[in-house]
Parts: C-alpha cells; structure tokens; sequence
C-alpha cells in the first residue's frame, strides 16, 4: 500500500508570506538529515518576504507569485500560477509555513491530502489567529502545536503531529509565542518525515503510522 | 491577601456516584503526606456506590443523599440536603470525583469558587462525557485530563491543572482512557494542594500561583 517509492527524497514545497523560520527549519532538518526530503521550491505572496531570501541563501527555487487581485484568498488565475509553480518543480506535498492566504479546493486537488500546515495550539482547542493568546486568555496550563493536512474547513483538518507546551506562571503572549515556536520547529520535520517514509495512513480523520514502508 | 490559615488541613469533601479512584487518589496523597487536607465527608447519589466503601475503609464520615425526585441534576431540596451535609463537616472546598449529576448556582454559592472538578481531556477542547473517545475519535495525538473550578457551564470554569497524556498508535478507548486516569490521580492532589496552601488566585478565567502564602 505504499504510493510512493522512498528510494527518492520527498520533494517538499513550501508557501509563505513572512519570516519563515519555519521553512528553515525544514531546510536545516534536511542539511542535518533529520528529514529525507528536498525542498522543490519556495513561493511567497509576498515579494519581500524573508522566506524567499532565506529559501536563495540555500540555493533553493524561490519565487514571488502574485495573490492579487485578492488580498487574503488565493483563486482563479494566481491559484492556477501557484499551482503552476509547484508542478514544474515535481512538488509531491506542499508545507504551509505562514502563509496568509486562505488556501482552496483547486491547489488542495492538485495535492489531495498533500497540503499540510502547521498551527501554534493543540487543534482542535484556539483555531484561527493569534492562538497563544487566545490560550493565554482562556487561562489553559498546556498548549502547545499541531501539523495537520488542510481542509475545506480552518484548522480543521487530519492532525499528523502535536507537540505540547506547558504555559508558564508569568508567560507574556510573546514569550509563550517563541516557546511554541522552539515545538513547532521540531513538529513540522517529525510531519514531513511520515511522508518522506510513506508512513502516513489517512483514514477519515486519523492519521495513522504504518510499519509497512 | 490569604483568606485562610494554612495551620490548619483544607477540609475537602468529595462526591462521586461511582468507584471513587480520584477520591481514593486524594485519600492516598494525603495518607502519603503529598497533601496537606483532610477528607471531611464523601457524598454520593447512588447507595451502593464504591466511593462510599472507599471512605468508610478509612474511617472517612461517607453518606448516601439521594437526588430524588431527579435523576441527573441536583435542585430543591435533595440539593439543600447536600449543602447542609457539606457543611456540617466544615467543607471548605468540594471535590466532584464522578458525580453524576449537573451541580448549580446554589450550591456553587454556598462555596464560592471553591467547587471543582475533573475532567479526562485538556479543556476547551472535548468537553461534555466520554471525552477520551473524542479526542481518539478526532484524531488528535496529546489529550489530557484538567481540574477546574465548576461554574454554570459544562466544562467551562477556570482552569487549575493540566496534564498531558500522548495518544499511542494502537490505543483503544479503554487503553487511552486508564492513561488519563493515571494522570488524573495526579492532577487532582496538586490542585487542592494549591487551595490548602491558599496559592490559588483566580483573576477572571486564569488560575495563578502567588508566592505570598
């Protein structure tokens, strides 16, 4: 039941619209070889955004694609360039790291069940924005991230990895922030690395680790 | 700011309808000197339930309170009768260890912030009953169990301790759920610890620690 042969890297695609530690640290999870993969290419709504910088410094494909004339979807014509885009570069699995654009049915056929993004709360608690602070607010003692493969839904998809965070006496949104990110860091290599192994096993809403491939 | 003596053990009193392991937790905790409380009275529902026995083998004060004329709430005056049986033995914090009924504004107001409860999933997420099937049923790989003030809500009050437990690949729901329990037996002796050391300061929905007392 394996689909893909493990014998060649999976080739990894990520979308981002800002910093993009995330993307690096998929890049650095690859240099160190904690993830069999290879990053086909970096794509950014944004044309100044520093993932497209750091994808360049490790010689990787990095393109601005426009969203306009939408400022927070991604349809019609630019979904087709995305689409594009990650085709010509034999994406098998599109990694969302940031991206500010609501992501839709035609890029998640292209890549179907191959879209996966990482979220800073343990789904299905805090979906939507700025989840540690809606953590912080709801007064929670654990929080911490999840990688799932997107759906027509927000945050509401198969979940593939979570990582825990303990929320501390005197955190500040920020400070609880940049300890989910140390999480998700880790998360988002240990989620790519079940497809890299063709280990992943998607079964209505559980995502399962087979020992066969 | 201390609004008890912490010279004196916090006089906790459980009720339960069932087999009582949370209450038993407490007991131990206490007999192992990991809680500095008493355990003033144990209420139940249901006549023959083991949480009773459980009591009495430590020469605890145990009753029998029948809820009629309801059978899953506690209103009128079988819920007069739970508060003056509380409060003949010194309650000052009630621990709800699988009670079976929906507990309301009178006897929350008869211990103002200081009823609580347990309950076998990292709140907000899966409240409501059997909630170690959600989370399997979701999918989600970090559940947990959390102590919590009871308010009118289901599952909603703040929140004193959280515990994390991983979801295994293989686990059922009976397997998942003694996970949460072991956890539980934990939780639930850390967080009246927190009461008898007269740390617990609520500010809206967030639980602190203050280092004062």
């Amino acid at each position: 039941m394996c689909s893909r042969s493990t014998d060649s890297s999976l080739k990894v695609s990520v979308l981002g619209s800002g910093n993009g530690s995330n993307c690096q640290a998929i890049i650095d999870a690859i240099e160190q070889g904690r993830l069999r993969a290879t990053v086909a290419c970096v794509v950014s709504d944004v044309e100044d955004a520093p993932i497209l910088e750091r994808a360049r410094r490790h010689g990787i494909p990095a393109y601005f694609v426009s969203g306009a004339p939408f400022k927070t979807k991604l349809e019609g014509d630019a979904e087709q360039r995305y689409i594009d885009t990650l085709r010509q570069h034999g994406t098998e699995i599109v990694a969302l790291a940031g991206f500010m654009r609501i992501v839709k049915p035609p890029l998640l056929a292209a890549f179907p069940q191959h879209v996966i993004n990482i979220h800073p709360a343990l789904l299905p608690a805090f979906p939507g924005k700025q989840s540690w602070k809606q953590a912080l607010e709801h007064g929670v003692k654990i929080t911490g991230c999840t990688v799932h493969i997107v759906d027509e839904g927000t945050d509401t998809g198969p979940i593939i990895v979570q990582r825990a965070v303990p929320i501390l006496e005197n955190d500040t949104p920020e400070s609880l922030h940049a300890r989910i990110q140390v999480e998700e860091h880790m998360a988002y290599p240990e989620a790519l690395q079940q497809f890299a192994d063709d280990r992943a096993r998607i079964k209505g809403r559980r995502v399962g680790l087979s020992s066969e491939c």
